[in-house]
């Protein structure tokens, strides 16, 4: 390519980003939380992060969402750093594979969740990285930890956001106490809960998502500097629980028609990574009927398509 | 590499093979269809067939075995050939996610099994290449299928499995009938059944097994000839189907461990897909709790870590 | 009672048929079996009989109706004679306490049903009755204990209905081939639901209804002759079955209004035991959300309450 | 009976008490909450209050023991008081039929539960009697009712109890919870709770549950007196719900073998309730597998055959 000419990536986003950013029908935006009720719709960002170092971005990729359950894939990371497999002794790695999922499952599999990335293993999850410490500390911790794998130290916690979870939460709250009864979570709840709404309010552009969840497309290593953050086999184990589970009851659907492991959030991202390649962020507001974004879902199926980046070809 | 130098890959199957043959741990054969029961524990295949037309073996690569629920990839692909994406209407794409799987979750979602490799599913995709032939002629028509994949006119049905399974089939038949009741079955129970329990009872050698299902890995192109089977997309899909529901109740733990899409049997046989590089077939009867070979899981995580076929890998 | 006068009871039962007879809710015909579907909604009969003898009814209480699942207290009574207790090791005596019964239940309970009146427990009741017998041998014993108990040998089973049973009974078809994975049939699927599919068939008018079911309202004995049928105890028992389980997921509602022991069929006839004092059979077909009678009920209700037959008040 | 004959009842009582005193299997003391887990398996205490104002008591009928779950009956006629038949658009009337009840249940029925006498809806009722005021209030206005009852002044609220559950009631919590997620509780869920877990720490003696249970028995009126409490429809009604749902997943068999109106408490204690007869109160803090207490079961089942109180006898 030279000098002058657009990168053909370049090209694919701009592209998807036209394409979809005149749809009309854009889901519904998640209102169960009051402050992401406030999100407007019309919001479409698009964001790759390759591990060549080069990125690229269409849309309003520089624009802060609450990234939501896209965070569990953090604290995970986090989790296995403190405890390493230990961790699976208290949280599975099936598939929840139900609407009905969280507290029917609970109550079959006496207190074990499923997985990491659904509520209540990323509970689980949260009651790991305490351990011992105060809530501002742990929560500390995870802001520092997506500063440094973003390499920005602008991303912060939305006060606000953590405070609506805080307020209106009463299904992790059911679903606390509930692990609790079963001795799955060590801590009090109400300092674990603590834990988990502030990391789910962590506000991200899809160019911050994109290059804090780099790591995963890289072998375990930042993008440029070289530094390793896990191991190649706990990054490709992390992608592999994207890839299960990362969707909630749309998991199955994602990998067939995306085909490459991600995470999603209530707020409208998602998270996702070509192994070896690239890490990629989409957000817009709307929601499918499994929670995930309607257009970051279809922006996704798009791209991977258009670049080839499928991990179920060749 | 010159004459007389052995292939790295034919290596690495002589080392897993060496380094399992020994191990005295090796799982529970299925006693629940008599002619299973009879199975050697003792025995273990493994054969890799490359897109690039190579192939390799080790152990008991050349012995058929009872390939069971592998085949409901062979019947989905046909399924998929005659209907195309119809078939989602009446099958879903979502991991079962509960050893409390099958009739349960019909209940819950009146009469739509989850997907295509659960039994329930398998039973729907069966009554789909029955549409209004008679069962000899459905079963014909995937022998022949299955023959022209691995391009192998010995394959046959074990017609002694195949009566065992129809004698104790009692779970299927209440699976059956109960989608029946719900209009999920176009065809009489017994009929179907009768083309479903035949299939389960293919009889395949790790080799052939290799070598049929190769067009999953070769961009849905048949090895060698270049002979399209499907097309590029609906090969990346089945594979996602497979990683995502391809071992029941274990198939998030075999994407964790092994990394690529496959499919597993009670008769201890697994297809596993490596995307452009290799279709791999291992064999050993012995199971695990969740009904997939023990070493035969772990001779594909061997596999797959030795040679870097992860999909989950840059 | 002076000769001339009416008995307060025949006013009862005249002042309820009055008021229920110009309803123009009443409910849906049950359309699953296509004979039942021809049931007129227009239709309702109250037939009571006294323990010292008397009788009294109102409206169709001689037409013949498909008792359907009323025949299962006739079944229980059989097999209670043929086993005693030890029934209770292959059938539990729980409500089920869910609109999602059967099958699911089914499942978690490894094949015992919760109580003998829900379906899947009337199948095991039935396989108790066939015990070694050919079907047509158990449905005469049947037929023969009904028309002992009602006095009247004009008692037989429409054999319409029995056949439009045996053709689309896929769910109870999927039970009973659950419960023999599980081994709780003891005899081939086919032969149990045989029987089955024809005690459900009988056909019994209000009149016949009551008097047969007369028996547990007087002690285990029938009226009149004193001929014992039951110890004391067991006609107890069976009237706590009625009352706890009676009516499927609307059992607790029926106690709850009615107050007395019943059992209902989705033809539409319920029977209800007042201890001591009388059994009463009503019909109407049009059935309520939980597939019992929803005039029949109306009647028992207003007809216990202004009889003063609650077993619930002193 | 003449002066200095012993009453046939005294008999009963005594027999039965002399019979099982001297039993070995006498079940598991709940130990799930601490205060709780001190009690002495070998108390055995029976008391009978008749609707002609005579009472009689065998064994340890003096010693105050906690009613828990014996007090839902007490705020069920509270709340029913205050709401009347609008509860019932918040609370089933159904068997929760499951051991798998609570929180399962829940999830399915869309934070409704099934009946008034499991852990779910006793909440609810608490949130009823609740009603605007402090749990302080709410808690006093429930002691002033059961001390009208009973006729005592002296019956009061342990408070280790109320404390013990407070700390370790997480289930309790989940269910709350849960239920204020779908909108089914009014008021803050540490408020609710307080005012529930103080009224599972009531604490009477048999004499006095008896006496308290008796309008229960006496048509809604007080004994004695002639006060009405409840109107004698709804004393019916409420006889209803506990023979149907008063002992979890046992009430099914508790009809079977005792045959009378019961609520049990995991404190050991039983009030059963012969319409027109007596109330009677059992206690022995041994609990069955279904959490009810085994010789408290077994006491009743003796007392109503000697006595002929069975309501499904004539």
């Amino acid at each position: 390519m030279t000098a002058g000419e657009t990168d053909p990536l370049q090209l694919i986003l701009d592209r998807v980003h036209a394409r979809l950013q005149g749809e009309t029908e854009r889901g519904s935006v998640a209102d169960y939380i009051p402050e992401l009720a406030h999100a407007d719709p019309g919001r479409l960002g698009l964001a790759v992060q390759l591990t060549d170092g080069r990125s690229f971005v269409a849309g309003d990729a520089d624009e802060p969402f609450s990234i939501q359950s896209v965070s569990k894939v953090f604290t995970l990371t986090l989790a296995l750093g403190k405890v390493g497999d230990a961790l699976w002794r208290r949280v599975g790695r099936e598939p929840s594979g139900s609407a009905f999922n969280s507290i029917v499952q609970l109550e079959y599999e006496q207190g074990i969740p499923r997985n990491p990335l659904i509520n209540a293993g990323a509970i689980v999850v949260a009651d790991v990285i305490l351990a011992g410490h105060e809530p501002r500390e742990a929560i500390g911790e995870i802001v520092r930890f997506v500063r440094f794998l973003a390499d920005d130290d602008s991303i912060r916690i939305d006060p606000a956001v953590a405070r609506s979870e805080t307020r209106t939460g009463y299904r992790n709250q059911a679903l606390a106490n509930y692990m609790r009864s079963f001795g799955n979570l060590h801590h009090e709840v109400d300092k674990v809960l603590g834990v988990y709404f502030h990391h789910c309010a962590l506000s991200l552009s899809c160019r911050q998502l994109a290059r804090a969840g780099a790591f995963l497309a890289n072998r375990g290593r930042l993008v440029g500097g070289g530094h390793s953050v896990v191991s190649e086999e706990r990054a490709r184990r992390i992608n592999a629980l994207m890839l299960t589970c990362g969707h909630y009851d749309g998991s199955g659907d994602f990998a067939f028609r995306v085909g490459l492991p991600g995470k999603s959030g209530v707020g409208g991202g998602i998270l996702a990574i070509a192994p070896g390649v690239a890490s990629v962020a989409v957000w817009s507001p709307g929601l499918n009927a499994n929670g995930n974004s309607l257009l970051g879902s279809r922006a996704l199926e798009m791209i991977a398509r258009e670049a080839g980046w499928s991990i179920f070809s060749g």
